[in-house]
């Protein structure tokens, strides 16, 4: 069986994304430089379907995350922005994440409204699950054929998988910014002193990105 | 001339110091955690008169820290614990930091309370200045002796020295570990957005320490 892990690009200050995230800007204000890094990849430009980008550190990070990956839970509002019945969400159909979304394989969207799943191109499906986090891991697992199960985000949910203690591993990719404000990786809350961590990997990039991995011991 | 430079401990929900600070337990519930990697080397028992201790990266960053600075400024609460008027301070002669305090160079009190210098073993001296931080850099800068100008803390006297413009070079040991709450690093203000900064080096150790060296650019 694979492991439940989760990926989070963090600032200097503790942020996982910026101040104030809207439609138009769904990482908060400079949230974006986050994921410069990322994108600028040679894996990432592949999996979105084009050509070229950077080699080197950050491209095989972003490569084994994607190898190793076979499928992963999202908050509702890692999928749309929105919160509350699907027809009052004003972006539904999470098209910022287009029709071929980088996924591509089965994601499990957390969320307190029914809906049916949805098939996109390149192999993502979305499958939407009401009955908690445990719940749509275990649908994960199912759908990962023994591949890694992957928390997509929010941190929310990163933390609330951590507090019922079903992180295997997790990777922080440490980049050289500050941001002043917006959402914090996980958010203070005091049981997580009890989590016993190790620190198994690290690599630096060129670009100062600093991936570090860790393994939740208890 | 040496560069202004700091130097934290940072846990991975980034804490600088634990919930709850107090005379008993200076930096918070399990804040001690953080400096667990320095206080069990060779170079820092060395510094404290004693032998043994764990060499390798963590002593010789701690090494490399001790080497190349000659004096250092700190902030009241760093000092002493206590603000207000000196004859209220409950803890008035720092004596946490003990007789033969771990400095061993000149160290510079940012207070709003005049105090005549205090002259300590091992090459300690403690100047209080309360003429602002500027004018705290400058004295500290003249008795250096073209080596570097550590700020010892607290977290918020960093915060201002960035916010002046006026940090060279820090260096964040990342810790493996949760604090849940406490003291932030470089508590989130919008201004520092506008900072340009390089990572100029990483050291991994053993511990999972890992060390993470950034120059400003701006």
């Amino acid at each position: 069986m694979g492991k439940l892990r989760f990926d989070l690009s963090v600032s200097l200050d503790g942020f996982v994304a910026g101040p104030n995230p809207s439609l138009e800007d769904p990482l908060g204000v400079g949230g974006e430089q986050l994921h410069d890094w990322a994108v600028a990849t040679a894996a990432f430009r592949q999996r979105h379907g084009g050509a070229g980008g950077e080699t080197g550190v950050d491209s095989d990070v972003l490569a084994e995350i994607a190898h190793s990956t076979g499928a992963t839970v999202v908050g509702r509002r890692m999928f749309s922005g929105g919160q509350g019945p699907w027809q009052d969400d004003p972006n539904p159909n999470a098209s910022w994440w287009g029709d071929d979304p980088p996924f591509g394989h089965p994601v499990f969207v957390l969320t307190h409204h029914a809906r049916e799943p949805m098939t996109m191109k390149g192999g993502t499906t979305y499958t939407f699950v009401t009955t908690g986090i445990q719940d749509a891991l275990e649908q994960a697992r199912a759908a990962a054929g023994g591949k890694d199960v992957a928390i997509g985000g929010g941190a929310d949910v990163a933390n609330q998988y951590l507090r019922a203690g079903l992180v295997d591993e997790f990777q922080l990719h440490i980049v050289p910014v500050f941001l002043g404000g917006g959402a914090r990786l996980l958010e203070g809350l005091p049981d997580f002193t009890k989590l016993q961590i190790e620190c198994t990997q690290v690599l630096v990039s060129p670009t100062g990105v600093i991936h570090a991995r860790y393994r939740v011991l208890n």
